[in-house]
């Protein structure tokens, strides 16, 4: 679950809503670890007893949100916006910027499922990508995003050459 | 300069004509290290004397470009596209798939100039983003990104909580 | 808590003694998620009910040990000990090769109290370096790395310049 | 080339004939683009026409030395570690603290050859290891260094389970 370290209220509360319905699928919820959306998304899986996960940029806990059940603190800045992506079977964005696009773009070069809300749509030069999957509410998303890994479980990575 | 492990020949020439600008103007060409766009500059700066780095995926150098002065073998997978994006004064995107992308929504992150040929525009629910500057021809992308370098020095980033 | 991904049946039952200490004392273990000491662990605090965390290696969960509440894949390779250095308060070290090395000269550069049960004795030119407290059980262990913890809360980091 | 951030001018002059040495045989000098034991090797590299490269932990270039022909920002602190070994063909450490042992143990595990001059000696539970090889001079160190890397090229690592 992907999306801004600072939103509005009404963003937060979809966030929660989709932290919830995680949990409730008996899922763990991976995020960024940090406020806003991801706070949001911790929250909510917290309060349906479920567990989340925070990958941190920084060397410490303490800017970690205060409803995740585990924090890994990285100290790796942006780059660990790679092992927020990795780390989810699937990813859904609610809304967010650059960050978020960033973990968008990873997500579909390591065929993962994106499914968004509010977010960003793609577009090479003129030519719109069918990338990321939009949803009407965060239950759509979260079941969308289920049936996605089910069909392709572990994905359709593009080849990495390394 | 950010863009794809494959490419066509235009493509490649459009590369090639961006590395051997960087080089004319006394910079140090830093991409991905791979083949494709990557090779293509790695390849101009090279025929015109200059330097380029390649911050390569993989834990060796079997997959580096044969142009490079440099190869830096990080292991670190799609995570050492936030070592492009950071080790670029500005960035300079040709066409690319969604690994270009995400390094386009890092240098935006970081507050880097992107310029780019091509490429990916930005769209949020509707809004177009204006972070990727368009440029007409690969001297012209080389100019502009020298352009805002000047202007706005070391950047404007997000700040990042960590 | 580190140490190898292969081990005898001794170390094991040594990894799976410290793992269940960390459980009964209300911690989260994190390790590397792989075999050996590493699975050790994670199934003594699964055997009491605790939470346990592997910072992977590799890019997915093929090799993440059955007994972890939570993996996390970085592909990052090595680059990974880092992370696992960083996420723990404190480091208990059970005997252990080159990767654990490196994992407890991070942990001592962070700052953080290394415990150590049968591993590594640092010497720097014939001066022997008390970095690494030795741990005559597993339990007195896990007992130390608490203790220093609240004596040095956060640690005492080497400033890294940065 | 790896060693301490901070050193006395003695240290300071062993890097820099390490960094000549290095330049002199047509090698590429990597190192971890700081001060200290850094710049010194950095230095030498430069007298002599060769090419250095640091990669940094931070996220700019504002602590890179001033001798380095091109820094790589990686903003990944002590993770960065792992790509300074990554990326030489051997390691030569001068003496050196924590950070210095995480790079020798990563070298180590790597498989590359690791040389040093007035550096750790590993010693597990009694046992000496003889990873690290001692030179007697800085010349000594890099010609070492290269002939264990024309015995071995590639070295042998330790099968990373990933």
């Amino acid at each position: 679950m992907i999306g801004a370290s600072q939103c509005d209220e009404e963003l937060y509360e979809t966030a929660r809503r989709v932290g919830a319905e995680i949990a409730r699928r008996g899922h763990i919820l991976v995020c960024g670890g940090l406020g806003g959306v991801m706070d949001g998304a911790a929250r909510g899986a917290s309060e349906e007893g479920g567990t989340s996960v925070g990958i941190l940029p920084g060397a410490n806990r303490s800017l970690a949100g205060e409803w995740l059940t585990v924090s890994i603190p990285t100290d790796m800045g942006h780059a660990r916006n790679a092992v927020v992506a990795l780390s989810g079977d699937a990813l859904i964005a609610v809304s967010g910027g650059y960050g978020t696009l960033s973990e968008i773009a990873l997500g579909l070069k390591m065929g993962k499922p994106v499914v968004g809300i509010g977010t960003w749509r793609l577009d090479h030069e003129g030519r719109e990508e069918r990338g990321v999957i939009a949803a009407g509410s965060p239950e759509e998303a979260v079941a969308l995003a289920e049936q996605l890994c089910r069909e392709s479980p572990g994905g359709r990575p593009d080849p990495l050459q390394r």
